[in-house]
């Protein structure tokens, strides 16, 4: 394959890295508005160090755990802004 | 659903995700391996503004566009460490 098929199949996996980071936020926001109810604390050390194992455990390469982590780490921080922001 | 609930769906997209960050990171290299034959540079700016114009597009929300770029920005940051690093 050349770099234009190859570029091709990125774009592709981009539509659905997409869609299922927007299905996390959606997940993540009704989490935000339970914790909300019950007056929970967005951030949860123990739960944020559960999601990075699961992650390391996922992860079948070529990414070292510690560049999949630090994608990962991005994902989680964004989805805490979201947590604090919607009413 | 319940908090745990909703936990156990983020595990289930997160499984998913890091498969599909994966198999982007695999087309990267074979990107990467092809640059290096035809001795091309493996910053292109005008790709990676092809790749956030369309991550933008393709963006169904509830993160805003610059929250789903901030994440995409890591993701082409480990990708570009990948293809600089692999022989």
């Amino acid at each position: 394959m050349d770099i234009s098929g190859w570029r091709k199949k990125i774009d592709d996996l981009d539509e659905q890295i997409v869609q299922l980071i927007s299905q996390r936020a959606q997940a993540a926001k009704a989490i935000g508005e339970l914790k909300r109810k019950t007056q929970s604390p967005v951030y949860e050390p123990d739960r944020e160090q559960a999601v990075f194992n699961h992650i390391r455990g996922a992860n079948p390469g070529p990414l070292a755990d510690g560049e999949m982590l630090h994608v990962y780490e991005r994902i989680i921080d964004v989805m805490r802004t979201l947590q604090r922001r919607e009413e």
